[in-house]
């Protein structure tokens, strides 16, 4: 971890964020990946806002998707809940995520997250996971879906659930140390 | 209206529930179902239970699914908001709609209720509509997605959104007067 946090120290990631996100989901992402030495921007539709989550947890956006580009980012976190269904209404948020995978970076959707990576069409014939209610939406995508607490396939790190996100958060480390 | 609620008064339709169900559409859909002279169990994965919406309303279902099947309804109709993402996991209710559905009655989703559709495998090759965050997930599944108020083919009545209710139920209680 040591290791790791050092070789991440120089790394953009953007946290994709939208209202009704999952609490722990983001919380836990947010403290491992800033504690590893990451610069953390939570880039939302419109910034400075302050977005709630499910469990009521505020967040405030520190950059708007219409001034970024994948170039300014190493990764791009997508956390759970029921945000993933908004992000993926706005045009914006899904274009950057579709270039930043693209571009070969890694992109990281934890639960529901891979709702946007359907709507960014970046899933086919890539292994994924996700949460299970949208499984069957993940491979009519064309994604190869499994069950397992973390799946890495090209630029996609994939997570299930809250209690991934030490697996999640350890290969978007790993992820970033290695680019 | 008079005609249409005398030929439905015979009608027996299962609204589904779950959690985090869409407070108006489920109240709105209801209310005009039950005004037309329609009996209307509310089905849940267990029964009696208190089923909370978005917005705090409180609703009890009467029947569990694992009670009922498809030869007990002239029609289901499922709300959206988040319960359909919950109803989709729950294998009873997803046969439920199949098996209705394969019987021609009439099978009726608004919002995110065809994610219900999605997973019961109803969709091929039909005209539907829905929530538009889902809309990629229809057309993967082989649904033919327009975006229109409601839309009928075959055994699927759908609708959009909480704006659609009156056209929605309409088409529900022609559909149910024709039967």
């Amino acid at each position: 971890m040591e290791d790791e946090s050092l070789q991440i120290r120089n790394k953009h990631v953007a946290m994709l964020i939208e209202n009704h996100f999952d609490d722990e989901e983001l919380r836990g992402a947010l403290e491992v990946l800033r504690t590893a030495g990451a610069t953390v921007e939570i880039v939302g539709p419109t910034a400075p806002t302050e977005y709630t989550g499910i469990e009521g947890m505020k967040v405030t956006s520190t950059l708007t998707a219409r001034k970024v580009k994948a170039e300014d980012f190493d990764a791009i976190v997508i956390p759970g809940g029921w945000a993933p269904d908004r992000m993926r209404m706005q045009h914006l948020l899904v274009d950057l995520v579709r270039e930043t995978a693209e571009q070969g970076k890694p992109v990281a959707t934890i639960c529901r997250g891979a709702q946007v990576l359907i709507s960014a069409k970046v899933l086919k014939d890539r292994m994924v996971t996700c949460w299970p209610s949208i499984a069957i939406d993940v491979k009519n995508a064309g994604g190869l879906y499994v069950d397992r607490p973390v799946v890495v396939d090209g630029p996609l790190i994939t997570s299930r659930k809250v209690d991934d996100v030490p697996e999640f958060t350890s290969a978007i480390i790993r992820a970033l140390s290695q680019a």
